[in-house]
């Protein structure tokens, strides 16, 4: 088999076969193939697309080529989730720990936030003593025990992606349908869950800012895992706005745990979408036979404080001092040199937000990395103080600083300032879940 | 600038500006653009094509890359002529000198043949002495004095195509009209030529096997080379069958010796294609008022024997010995150990050929290279003894094998004979030239 034959066969828009997808990925990560080939395939397959079939066995072996985790000894449905990468998105740690005190079996690997976006690991060391990389071992242990518990990828997980992902980030070929979908999906397939919801984001804060391009990445993802033998939902979702109101690692752990003692009101984008979230996974789990059932069951384990217990049980169980999502303590997470309100420049309603903005004015103020491995400061970010659909006098504050180091601190107030639009007459906000694919 | 800015441009669809066009071409043959983003943009230009405004900007770009040659000191209209490879095709060693003797001015630099093509170089090598590495004084000399010399191409011509068509090579990158056009033309402009002939092969023994191909290249070069200040046409002709009887280097220049002697009958495709060819350059470089004058013009140089003196000059000026192009010594160049002919398998007409068949059969014999640098023997190759069109009764010879080497020679009669079409009914021949674009 000759590389470039099967490049110029994806260039001329046919379909590629099993065999010759393996090979690619095979060669590519044992080196065999030079990145200058992948390259131009990348680019093949970013203008030609692939179809569902391409797709599933590209993230196939892709999957295999490293680690794949084995769940097995845990018992029932093991779930995941995944979301695309938003902004103010702490729903794992609200639906997670859900999830397990309604039954489930949530056995989850996550990564961390790069670029304008937060990621779940970021988060839970935001509160002193959480480890998230604990052994396999004790990470099944602590599932069986508690239902949940959320560790990092291992460093083997999907070494063809992390090769491939480098490569497309360079070369103008990350924008293709089949190649985000084969990179999420080969890493949850790794991650070894039978049944997965995934949360596709769309809007000026997501990867696919637009609507029909996020239904076709989440048509494709869930064509992908149910051809590969899982159950998987995808749910679409608004990223017009930030999803909760904090953007920051420990303002977002204290958002959640608002959430979760039953003080953020049902109609908050944020309970919304982790109500969806968690319904699909009772779902697929097999744990409610309806979404109103689903949905009563979560509803139930916030307002009985049964989903909180299971978080702090899982903090304690992955080593984090639990006592700081106490009321009394959790003010210490998010203790800063200054606050600083960034006021509305003008009366109106709050039309729209460019929410990468507001992504980059956390990052900006240490709160997310530019770059891999780059420190951050889990107390600072911002809390956001409007929504769209409100109104405003000029002065009232659009947002509140978290600040400890003030090197960035104009510039990140200027982008909070110019990311959110006021206008003199109200639109209404747009629904925060898009739909639903099954 | 982003290299993968521009990239994405490509990818998405839109035309790149001159100066992101001259950035690519300078920061890829300096090594700043690594060959995978190249790769990359090589296939987003393959997938979207390019208008011919960036398919101008990118061969002027390439032309400066290198050595430009300069001509001004020759006195006229320099002419050149070109062909995309093709087997059989000897009309350089025929053209040129009758060009220059109806006073026109040839500074050809040519290549030499790779694959199943020949190059003229290897032509002229064939005779005993001759050198094709002159110096440029020497070279402009000889064209001073006698209207005519052909050279190999100077080592730093264009080395931006050099390098991007090794990239291309391999990354199934070559099957671009844009990209094909642009690696020609920059090589013709840099050898400073102001009128220049293009010769556009269609067909089985071509690169561009389909005529709509062969036609788009055609003119996508004609405005290259009218948009840098040209004089450009361009025929179309067929490469359905070998363009003269012989294919090898000796072999070919006493068929060319054949034809400036008289002994090639007018309705012989070389004969037909050479008048074409020789026709349009004497029209470009203002020597005739219109096609009927130029053809009788070159007509006269060839009863004349004017044109065959001419070819004598040349290869002495170049240090040859032209007493081989005489009838009685010129056998002596094809001289070869075996004359093997190869029967017609049935009874039937010549309906066809596959002619890139024939060019590896020679090849296989040694008369052509797989790889440059590969050492080819002058004297061996093959005649054929059968044209399209022809009726054969079985055993009558289809093709004469001259052999030295007899290590390919099985493969290479089965080749010749599984190359030559044969059926019951009668099928007209093709035409030779299939049109010419100003």
């Amino acid at each position: 088999m000759q590389f470039t034959d099967i490049i110029e066969k994806k260039a001329d828009g046919k379909e590629l076969s099993t065999e010759e997808i393996r090979f690619m990925i095979r060669g590519y990560t044992d080196g065999v193939i030079p990145d200058y080939q992948m390259a131009s395939m990348c680019m093949a397959i970013r203008q030609c697309g692939m179809t569902a079939r391409e797709s599933t066995d590209l993230t196939i072996a892709m999957m295999h080529s490293g680690d794949v985790a084995d769940l097995s000894d845990l018992p029932g449905i093991k779930l995941d989730k995944h979301s695309t990468g938003g902004v103010g998105d702490t729903t794992t740690l609200v639906v997670a720990p859900l999830v397990a005190a309604c039954g489930g079996t949530v056995a989850k690997m996550s990564g961390r936030g790069l670029g304008h976006t937060g990621g779940t690991l970021d988060k839970l060391e935001a509160i002193p003593g959480t480890d998230v990389e604990l052994s396999m071992e004790r990470f099944c242990e602590i599932v069986r025990t508690i239902g949940v518990a959320v560790i990092g990828q291992s460093e083997n997980l999907v070494p063809a992606d992390k090769k491939m992902y480098a490569l497309r980030d360079v070369t103008a070929t990350v924008r293709s349908i089949p190649l985000i979908a084969s990179s999420i999906m080969s890493k949850k397939l790794a991650s070894g869950a039978n049944a997965i919801v995934l949360d596709v984001k769309t809007g000026s804060g997501a990867f696919m800012r637009r609507q029909d391009e996020a239904e076709e990445l989440a048509r494709l993802m869930v064509d992908i895992g149910t051809m590969a033998g899982r159950k998987v939902r995808a749910a679409i979702t608004n990223m017009n706005q930030p999803l909760g109101m904090a953007i920051g690692n420990a303002l977002e752990v204290k958002e959640a745990v608002e959430l979760l003692s039953g003080n953020i009101p049902e109609n908050d984008p944020l309970f919304e979408v982790c109500m969806v979230l968690g319904a699909n996974m009772l779902e697929l789990g097999g744990l409610a036979r309806s979404k109103e059932e689903a949905e009563a069951k979560l509803r139930e384990k916030i307002y009985s404080g049964d989903g909180l217990r299971r978080l702090h049980w899982m903090i304690d169980m992955q080593g984090g001092d639990a006592s700081y999502l106490d009321p009394d303590r959790i003010e210490e997470l998010v203790a800063v040199r200054r606050r600083i309100a960034v006021p509305a420049p003008r009366d109106g309603y709050v039309t729209g937000m460019q929410t990468e903005g507001l992504g980059i004015a956390a990052r900006l103020l240490g709160a997310g990395r530019e770059t891999k491995g780059q420190a951050i400061d889990p107390a600072v970010g911002l809390v956001m103080q409007v929504r769209c659909g409100y109104h405003v006098d000029a002065g009232d504050p659009l947002a509140v600083l978290y600040v400890n180091d003030e090197r960035n601190l104009d510039e990140a107030e200027a982008m909070v300032r110019t990311s959110v639009f006021i206008e003199d007459d109200y639109r209404q906000p747009e629904p925060m879940v898009l739909g639903v694919i099954e």
